[in-house]
């Protein structure tokens, strides 16, 4: 049932959330198109979607483009991905209201928790990656400087900013917070305002979660709208500046890669589609291993969990052709033993219907085709008797005799379907034809390989890895631990190529980048440093030495809070030369005896050292005692170091000096400091460069604060 | 002039290089297509490039994808670098015979530097970038392990793959060599094939390079075809195991884009299209400074290199208004002054000919577009007279009034044609206009900014990045090293959103990944270890101790040779107990006296400090001490080392041991020993983790080779 059924007084109509204020649709404007959303144990109406023509789109992408990306704009990334922690926490105190909304469409609690609380555990991820890996700005470096010119006055960086536009999300059903939130964390984080499209059939778990997250406050203005009802011509409103994130099937992404706003007008587009995912049985794993138990809670979980209205659930069990028979018996006994089919809202209840109806419909034809093409059912089938109005579907075990029959490989049966197919492993436990049929589906969001033998798992993961997106091995090691075939995780790539729609989203970070566009910025090393934040080598200094420091004109650079700190501030420190006896001591004391330090002959045959050679580990022991500055002051501990390369040797009667330069400042928007990156350099007595690294410390932001922790 | 002239039987008929070898198609078979190939400076028919049906398109990719993915893939990624070496080494002393094949298209000798020797130069960046900064391997990883389950049974890492099929490139007349490169060396050294289909109008030059790198003997079967003539239908044999890169019009990336291929079938495509280019002169570079000068001659370079046929040559000069006419005027002067429109085959000549009629009819009528628009043309603005079947374009100027006036935004004019456009500074530098004209570009390759205001470069570069793939800042410091605005370099990326495109190309080691595909790989790190060929913490290991090595049952890892030596080899060491001595002794002998060794109290106030600690630098030395072998062997130094982080302090009376790993092993292909990254954990007598870090070290392939090198 889908546009223009009357119109249901008593039942409520989904709003939309526009330019920062709810607006609900009058179901009985003239002209409107009604979509209603009925339960999918009951089949009875629960809302309705409205589209009267009260949504100006166009107004709703300029108040993201203008509106959202300047108050988004005026945060950093810090303070961005510290709001989702508090979004996050705030819908974790109400997410009795999710759950109540979301057993009507379908989903147990099991369900319940993969979407919503892996919904808000995804704020929660983002929020500390964010915090945790990317620079408190809003220019992100990506790589390191490239030095462009002999001379070092031409360098290179690249780095990425927020795309100027929306971020745009048309959703799929089977997830309406997680698969909202997994988008929207990572722009939001980035600095870019998402306008969500939730699908009808489950929008109104999203209204309510949207409702949720405007309700705390904690939202900048436009950085995030909602549109129910109407809202397809979203696409021809986007352009160069924006990103439209497509969920669902592979022929939506079709029609919506082939707008005129993706062809020709430079949207970027991301699609991640259903797949045809496999699960791989290794010859190793056979009936009776950890393994082999294991692969049963795979292929059971996947088909239960949600109904198997997952884009990642296994679709293609590939196991030994002599195992076909043991993995369909184990798998329907499990099944027999556990699933207890009927409304989520009954205790009992471990699995519930499909969303709809019509995907009920959908699911029996895929399951017929399949059939037609040469499949037997060996479980289950379709539509389990006495539960009319609900759209309820048995758990399905197909076999097929051909395991490369095309069907099997490109008809997908969106629910709680699996076929399983044999490979020959030629009594040898090769495993190539398990590959090759894997593959057969053209691209992948995720692929289990079950096994306990290292080079099978090198083997199959070579063989598949280009066409899939994720990979997940399982033996008796991790099959506990394992978070499971079909859960896409917020610090992994989500999305795979081909058939899955091509597209990437979440992975940490790289999410977030998905956001920006990566720029190459050439120029000066002062250019550099202006643009990126970041101190580069050869831009402008603001020196002191020890000299300047006693005569009381400089100050050190370690005496400077995180507020009065400077990127480019530097401390050039006196020299010291190095002599035999320190090396022997050191060796001595150390213990670090390796002949290169203490026998002339041989460090002489080295071909890397003139004769015996000072530590590595002494000369950057040294540089920390040349640059320190023992009181207490504001730089905390150093707590780590980077980088670090040995570049010309040092040996005795050398001398080295050390020059700081304070590189990234980076204050934390929890705590009363921050860390400070250093770029150190150490030179020798001719001017060669002995070493550099990147020194890292915990820094205050005020120099007051550090006279109170002791208390 | 195009498709189906009549053949001449004295021009060379161009061959296609198809399954490893040359085919000539018949110019008289029924049906054959002819397409003259003309000098551009004459319009005498040089060649002929000729569609006969003789190349079968789907044999080629067939061919790719087997005999040429699996040639490519007995090799590593060292190795293909290595090839490319070979190959950059053997086109450079061949160089003369595509330089005199150039100057028939209309390239002058500097054109031919950009073209062939910044061809030649970017396999030798692959090759290097290549063998310095991935594994010797075929499995890239991406980003860190990621720990996913508390215990550490369940973690994962991204992976780069090379994709399963072949890398299409369908390349633009300009760069007939340097744009068949630059696509064909990231393929290669990612592992996979290429089929190059060039532009017929420069088709001889990317003929005789392939010739000469075929001629060579060291391309693996497979690895590079060519296609002349037809391939039209290239795109219809490709699909999700592919990757096609396009270089052109807006328009023909469009039709690609548009491609069942691209729609429907995951055929990965990029397109790197014209676009107009912008160069700001920012405020402050008013006439008379090193950076009015430095604009003048941008302009100048991107209006004459190549007759102004370079897919990032600048269209607009953003100017302050008041500056117009000195830009103009400046300009003009400059190309009085410089210019020689001529045959590239006279000495004099500084500028050549537009590469056909066609174009030159193409770029007349760009201009013609701008002046109705209401472009004023203030130099030049036509085919010059007396040059009547040469291609010649006079360099042109034109001014607007309405810096806003779309054309001027929209229309390319291939050629040596720039449209300068002021904006308003309001007296005070402001430069918002001058960002919001760059943006109305909708996207671009490249822009440049002289400016040597550094928060005018922060402001402008933040403004417009988002929109651009590359940004180009040059004032006094830069601008005589600057490679320039129009130079896309092997190292950064190349493309840029919107109209430009929406790909990236290039970009070092990120060029080499657009061929392959990122899988998120899950399971126990004995999976992960297998997958990676990288040491994964809590993978099996081959653990030693002191003792073993004393008593002659365990050998040392630093005691084998890089044969002998496997990924987790793996020294557990004896314990030390750190002492107050010693840390007062390390202080003094460092000049270290941080309060945080050296001050009780002031220790135990810091938040992060239980007491005095020990020297982080202390204990990455004593672990040295405690896991170095002192006579000489395979291992030769260590070099540097990684992500140290100093986790738990080490205070007097604590113990500490270090458990050192080999990670991984990367045997170079050039010398006689390799690098081998080692996992370094430092615990304390409660096996808490105290430091982990990776050590650098050099290692010999064979133990036998230090005894020779100090003779």
């Amino acid at each position: 049932m889908t546009a223009s059924a009357p119109a249901q007084a008593d039942v409520t109509t989904l709003p939309s959330y526009i330019a920062d204020r709810w607006i609900t649709p009058d179901p009985s404007a003239p002209g409107a198109r009604v979509t209603p959303v009925t339960d999918a144990s009951t089949g009875a109406t629960t809302a309705q979607a409205v589209a009267d023509g009260s949504v100006d789109i166009a107004a709703a992408v300029d108040h993201a483009r203008t509106v959202g990306q300047r108050h988004l704009g005026e945060l950093t990334t810090h303070e961005r991905a510290l709001i989702l922690k508090n979004l996050a926490l705030h819908l974790n105190d109400r997410r009795d209201s999710l759950y109540r909304l979301s057993f009507a469409t379908g989903t147990t609690s099991r369900d319940n928790l993969i979407d919503i609380d892996g919904g808000i555990g995804t704020l929660f991820a983002f929020s500390s990656k964010g915090r945790r890996e990317l620079p408190n700005t809003n220019v992100i470096p990506d790589g390191p400087v490239e030095v462009l010119s002999r001379d070092g006055s031409f360098v290179a960086r690249h780095i990425h900013t927020a795309i100027p536009g929306v971020a745009a999300q048309v959703n799929a059903f089977n997830f309406p917070v997680w698969g909202m939130l997994e988008k929207f964390a990572p722009a939001f984080v980035a600095g870019v305002p998402s306008i969500v499209k939730p699908a009808t059939q489950t929008a109104p778990v999203a209204v309510e979660c949207v409702r949720l997250m405007t309700e705390s406050g904690l939202l900048p203005d436009g950085s995030l709208q909602l549109i129910t009802g109407g809202g397809r011509d979203l696409v021809d409103h986007l352009d160069e500046r924006d990103h439209l994130a497509f969920t669902g099937s592979a022929d939506t992404a079709r029609l919506l890669r082939g707008s005129e706003a993706v062809q020709s007008q430079g949207l970027r587009f991301s699609a991640e589609a259903d797949s045809l995912n496999a699960a791989i049985l290794a010859p190793d794993a056979t009936p009776g291993t950890p393994e082999f138990d294991a692969y049963i809670r795979i292929l059971f979980t996947e088909m239960t969990a949600k109904a198997g209205q997952k884009c990642t659930a296994v679709r293609r069990a590939v196991v030994p052709s002599a195992l076909v028979d043991d993995v369909v018996d184990a798998l329907a006994a499990k099944l027999d033993e556990k699933v207890v089919l009927g409304d989520p809202r009954d205790d009992a209840t471990t699995m519930g219907p499909l969303v709809s109806t019509d995907q009920q419909a959908d699911v029996a034809g895929a399951v017929r085709s399949l059939v037609d093409a040469g499949a037997t059912v060996r479980y289950g089938g379709g539509v389990p008797e006495g539960t009319r109005g609900g759209a309820f579907f048995s758990p399905t075990i197909l076999s097929v005799d051909d395991p490369r029959t095309p069907a099997v490989h490109d008809t997908e049966a969106f629910g709680p379907v699996v076929t399983v197919l044999g490979y020959d492993d030629k009594g040898t436990g090769d495993v190539t034809e398990a590959v090759e049929l894997t593959n057969l589906g053209r691209g992948s969001l995720v692929a289990s390989l079950v096994t306990d033998d290292m080079d099978t798992a090198a083997t199959v993961s070579r063989g598949i890895a280009a066409l899939h997106g994720r990979l997940h091995l399982v033996n008796r090691q991790d099959a506990k631990s394992s978070t499971g075939h079909g859960s896409p995780l917020p610090v992994l790539v989500h999305g795979g190529p081909g058939r899955a729609g091509g597209g990437e989203e979440l992975g940490g970070v790289r999410g977030i980048t998905h956001f920006m566009q990566r720029t190459a910025v050439q120029g000066s090393p002062d250019h550099l440093t202006a643009v990126t934040g970041e101190w580069v080598r050869g831009a402008a200094t603001n020196t002191v030495t020890r000299q300047d420091i006693d005569a009381g004109t400089g100050v050190h650079p370690f005496r400077k809070s995180l507020t009065e700190l400077r990127i480019g501030d530097q401390l050039v420190s006196e020299p010291r030369t190095v002599t035999l006896d320190d090396i022997r001591y050191f060796a001595d004391t150390t213990g670090d005896t390796f002949y290169a330090h203490t026998d002339e002959a041989a460090a002489t045959a080295n071909p890397f050292f003139p004769r015996r050679v000072a530590h590595g580990y002494l000369l950057v022991s040294w540089a920390a005692g040349l640059f320190v500055e023992p009181a207490p002051g504001p730089v905390l501990a150093n707590y780590g170091l980077e980088n670090l390369r040995f570049i010309t040797p040092v040996s005795y009667d050398d001398t080295i000096r050390v020059t700081l330069t304070a590189k990234r400042i980076t204050p934390r928007v929890t705590d009363d400091y921050g860390e400070v990156c250093w770029d150190a350099l150490i030179t020798n007595q001719d001017g060669e460069t002995v070493a550099t690294y990147d020194v890292l410390t915990l820094v205050e932001k005020e120099d007051t604060t550090y006279a109170t922790w002791g208390q």
